[in-house]
C-alpha cells in the first residue's frame, strides 16, 4: 500500500526526463517499466511529449497496449500524429480496441482518410467497430461528436435483482457508471436510475417503480458548447444523448465537458490577444505566423489609416500645433485600452449567458462608466499639461478630447460584441486587435477635431 | 412521463420573466408553484436574478426549502446577499440544513461575521453543524475550501454484503456516490472501491480483496487551482482529501472543479483585457471603475511617457522630419499588438504547464517568429510609403524600424511572463495593458532613434 503515500500532484522535472532517456539508451526495459509504472498515463504522455520521436516510439512499443492506448489519448496532437504514422493499421487497431468508443473515434478521425478505413477494418470486436463507425458520422461540434456509446441501460419491466444481475455484464465495458438509463421496449429513453438508488432498493422492486422519469437529455445534433454549458450549470456528471425519435444513442460525461470548456476559454483568450487559430507555444513558426499575422496586418492597415488622417490634418494646421501630434499615441492607446476593457466584459457576459436587457441600457451604463473614468484621467492629464506648459487652452483641448475619446471607445467596445452576437457571430473576435485598431483611428480623428475646435486653428 | 419530452437546453426569455411577474402580482401561488416546478433550480435562480428584490423574496418564501436552498447556491452573489439579509438566522439555518456541507459552508462564509455565529447556532443537526464549522476553518483557496464532508467510507475488514447493507445508510446523505473510500481502523485512507466494483463482486468477498490500494488523494492544504488542474488532467470525478497523517477528511467532486477552472479562465481573460478584479457586466459602476481605472491610469502614464520622449526628439529634429511623428501611432500600436500576442501564448502555456525548456530557447524562437512577421509587414509598409511619397530613405527608415520594433516587442512579450513566473508572480498580469504600455514606449524610442540614424538628422 505504498502508493497511497504519494500525493497526486505531479511535477514534470528535467531529472525525470533525463532518467527516462538514460534507461532507454541503456535498453534497460525492466527498470524502464518499473519507472513508468509509477506514473499516471497522463504523466507518461507528458514525459513522451518531451522525448525524441525514437524514444517515444520505444516506450510505446514497450508498454502494454492497455496503458499505451490511454497515453495516446493524452499526447500533444502533433506528437500523436507522428507516432501513429509510425504504427501499422493493425497496431493502431489494437490500441483502439482498448479505448472507449469516443476516444477511439477521436483518434481515428485524426488519421488521414485512407488510413481510417484500413484501421477500422482491423478492429476485431464487431460491436466496437460498428459503434466507432457510427460516432465517426457525427460532427465534432455536436453532442454526437462528444458522446460515447458505453452506457448501462435497463428495461423498466426488470426487477432490481434481475437488473443487478444483468448490468454486471454491461458495466464491465463502462469505466464509470454515473446513471443507469431506463428504456422502453423500442429503446426510447424513458427514465434514469442512479447506482445508489439501485443499491439501496429492495431486490424484488420493479425498475419502473424506483426510476426517475424526469431524465434530462440532449439531442445528438445539439451544439457541443451548449451541452458543455448546461452540464456545467446543472452540475451534471453525465447526460444521455437521444435522436429526434427519443432513441437512446449514447452519453456524454463531464470529463469531456471539462475539455470543451477549457478549449473554449483558451480560444476566447487567444482571440482577445489577436491569435486566430488554436496554437500553443510549441507549434512551428509557420503555424504561429499563420495564427498571428492576419491580426498584425489588420493593425498595420489601421496604423496606415491613422497616419493618413494625421497627414491630412498636419497639412492644414499651423506649425505651432505640432505639439498636438505628440499626444496622438497617448490618445490612441487610451482609446484602445478602454475599448478592450469594455468589450471583454461584454464578451465574457455573453459567454456566460449573463447579459440580459437591451443593448441601449448597456450603452447607457457604459457611458456613465466611461465618463467617470474619463473625467478622473482627464483631470490628471490636464494638471500635467497645464503645470508643465502653462497653456490653458492646450491642456483643456487635450483633456476634453481624452474624455470624449474614452466615452466613444467604451461605447464602441460595448456595442460591437453585442451587435455581433445579435447577428450570430462569435463576439470573442471583437476584442483584441479589432477593437484596438478601430478605436485607435476613431480616437485620433476625434482628438484632432476637438483640438482644432478648441484651439481655433 | 411528459417531462422526458423536453430538451435540457434552457433559454431564459423575457416572456418567462413576465409570466413570473404576473403570477406574483396576482398572488397566484398555485399556478406559480406549477410554473416554477417545470424548471431546474439553476434556471429558477436565473429567473430570480432578473426579478425585483420583493418578487425574489416572494418566490423564496413560497417554495419548499429543499428547492430554495439549491436555488440560493446558484444565485448571483449580490442577489443572494440581499435575500439572505432579509431572512432570519433561523430561516437561513433551515436552508443550510438542506445543503451539502461544502455549499452550506460557502453560503455561511458569505454572511457578515456576527450573523455566521447566529446561523450556525440554529442548525439542528449536530453532526452537520460540526462538519460545517470544520469546513469554515479552511482557506478558500485550498483543497479544504473546496471539499465536502459527504462521502461513503467503509472498513477493509467488511464483506461485500455487509458493506452494501451499511452504506445504504451513509449513501442517503450523499447525492452522488463516485467512489467508496476504504479506511483503516484509525480512519486513515487506505484504498478505494467503485460502486461498480461493489455491485459486480460476490457478496461474501472481503472489501480489502476487491478494493484498489493505489488511491489518488490531495492534502487538505493543497492549492485549489492545482487540485483543479490534476482533476481535469486525470479525468477524475472525485478525489479524497486527507490531512498530513493521511486521515480521510472529505472529498472534492468535479462539479466544484468546473467552477474553479471557469473562474480561473475568466480571471486570466480579464487580466489580459486590463481588468484587475473579478467583475461582471451587472456590477455597479463604482465596482467596475475600481477594476478598470488602475490599468487605464497605467496606460495614461505610459502615454505621457511617450509624449515626453517625442517632445524631446522633436526639439532636436528639423521641421521636415515632422512626418516621422505621424507614424508613431502605427509603430506603437504594432509594438503593442505583437507584445500581447507573444505574451498571451506564453501565459497560456504556463497555465497549462506546457512551457518547458529554457527561457533562452523560447526567446530565440520568438526572435525568428517576430523577424518573419516583421519582414512581411515591413515590406508592405515600405511599398506603401515608397509608392506614395517616392522617398526611399524615409520608407527604409520606417520599415526597418518596424522590423526592429516587432522583434523587440516579441522578445519583451515572451520574456516578461516567463520572468514573472520564475519569480512566482502570476504571469497573466503581464499581458494586456502592462505589455501594451511598455511596448508603446520602447517602440517609439527605437523608432525615433533608428529614423534619426538612417535619415542622418
Amino acid at each position: 500500500m505504498e502508493e497511497t503515500q504519494e500525493n497526486i500532484l505531479f511535477q514534470l522535472t528535467d531529472e525525470l526526463i533525463e532518467k527516462a532517456k538514460v534507461l532507454i539508451s541503456n535498453n534497460d526495459d525492466t527498470s524502464l517499466k518499473v519507472f513508468l509504472n509509477e506514473f499516471h498515463y497522463a504523466d507518461i504522455a507528458e514525459i513522451l511529449d518531451e522525448l525524441s520521436f525514437d524514444e517515444a516510439i520505444y516506450i510505446i512499443k514497450l508498454l502494454d497496449s492497455e496503458t499505451t492506448s490511454d497515453v495516446l489519448t493524452e499526447l500533444d496532437e502533433d506528437v500523436r500524429e507522428k507516432i501513429l504514422g509510425n504504427l501499422s493499421a493493425k497496431e493502431i487497431a489494437e490500441e483502439v480496441e482498448e479505448l472507449d468508443t469516443d476516444d477511439a473515434a477521436d483518434i481515428i478521425a485524426e488519421l488521414p482518410e485512407e488510413r481510417q478505413e484500413a484501421v477500422i477494418s482491423q478492429i476485431e470486436d464487431q460491436e466496437h467497430k460498428a459503434e466507432i463507425q457510427e460516432l465517426l458520422t457525427y460532427d465534432d461540434d455536436t453532442a454526437g461528436g462528444l458522446m460515447a456509446k458505453e452506457l448501462v441501460k435497463v428495461y423498466g419491466t426488470w426487477t432490481v435483482a434481475g437488473c443487478i444481475r444483468r448490468i454486471r455484464g454491461q458495466a464491465k465495458d463502462v469505466n464509470r457508471v454515473h446513471s443507469i438509463y431506463v428504456v422502453s421496449k423500442d429503446e426510447k429513453l424513458i427514465g434514469r436510475l442512479s447506482l445508489k438508488d439501485l443499491i439501496t432498493a429492495k431486490s424484488e422492486e420493479k425498475i419502473a417503480d424506483i426510476s426517475k422519469s424526469n431524465v434530462d437529455w440532449v439531442n445528438v445534433n445539439d451544439d457541443a458548447e451548449d451541452v458543455a454549458k448546461v452540464m456545467a450549470k446543472y452540475d451534471l456528471e453525465a447526460i444521455p444523448v437521444v435522436d429526434d425519435e427519443q432513441t437512446l444513442l449514447g452519453r456524454i460525461t463531464i470529463d469531456d465537458i471539462v475539455d470543451v470548456l477549457k478549449e473554449e476559454a483558451e480560444k476566447d483568450y487567444q482571440l482577445a490577444a489577436g491569435i486566430t487559430q488554436d496554437v500553443d507555444s510549441d507549434d512551428s513558426i509557420i503555424e504561429l505566423t499563420r495564427a498571428r499575422l492576419p491580426w498584425l496586418f489588420l493593425g498595420l492597415l489601421g496604423g496606415i489609416g491613422a497616419f493618413i488622417i494625421m497627414y491630412y490634418f498636419e497639412k492644414k494646421l499651423p506649425e505651432e500645433a505640432i505639439i498636438l501630434f505628440l499626444f496622438t499615441p497617448l490618445i490612441a492607446a487610451m482609446a484602445g485600452n478602454v475599448g478592450v476593457q469594455s468589450s471583454a466584459i461584454i464578451v465574457q457576459g455573453l459567454a456566460n449567458d449573463d447579459v440580459k436587457g437591451s443593448i441601449n441600457s448597456r450603452l447607457i451604463k457604459e457611458m456613465f462608466l466611461a465618463t467617470l473614468n474619463g473625467l478622473i484621467l482627464s483631470i490628471f492629464l490636464f494638471l500635467f499639461v497645464f503645470v508643465w506648459k502653462q497653456e490653458f487652452n492646450l491642456a483643456l483641448a487635450i483633456s476634453i478630447s481624452l474624455v470624449v475619446v474614452i466615452i466613444v471607445a467604451g461605447l464602441i467596445g460595448t456595442f460591437v460584441p453585442l451587435f455581433l452576437d445579435k447577428r450570430g457571430i462569435d463576439p470573442a473576435i471583437a476584442t483584441g486587435p479589432f477593437i484596438t485598431t478601430s478605436n485607435d483611428i476613431f480616437g485620433i480623428v476625434i482628438y484632432l477635431m476637438i483640438a482644432k475646435l478648441i484651439l481655433g486653428i
